[in-house]
């Protein structure tokens, strides 16, 4: 179950913040596995936060951007926010 | 006492983050507390999240820049994120 209701994040901006780090992921060729373990972020919640389910924290998504050889403001653009 | 550790987060992330947030709202001089009034923030939270004691979540970082107007790409690109 989501934690993050679809009320809550009625813009779905996590939805789309997470599919913008898929997809830069699947760009670069890398697992979500792969990604998570590199950013230090647990397994199970990188595909959490992939899928929006999750409200990401800043540092997360600092972790995130990093390990993906990105800037954070750049995640966000592509995600449109 | 920060709930944040300087060792959690070493380059400060955080920090920088809370001084964008607080220069574009001192840029349109409005106060900590209308700020954090109009984004649904707790007042006491927006103190710490600006001062770089809290590990912002996206969804009040989305909250805090659609208050002051802007992206939240804005505000990490102004934070040199």
């Amino acid at each position: 179950m989501p934690r993050i209701s679809s009320k809550v994040d009625k813009d779905e901006h996590l939805v789309k913040v997470g599919a913008a780090i898929r997809a830069r992921r699947k760009a670069t060729g890398v697992s979500q596995e792969a990604l998570a373990d590199y950013a230090g972020v647990d397994r199970s919640h990188m595909g959490k936060i992939e899928r929006g389910e999750r409200n990401v924290t800043l540092l997360n998504l600092v972790r995130i951007a990093e390990a993906m050889d990105c800037k954070p403001s750049d995640v966000l653009s592509e995600a449109g926010l």
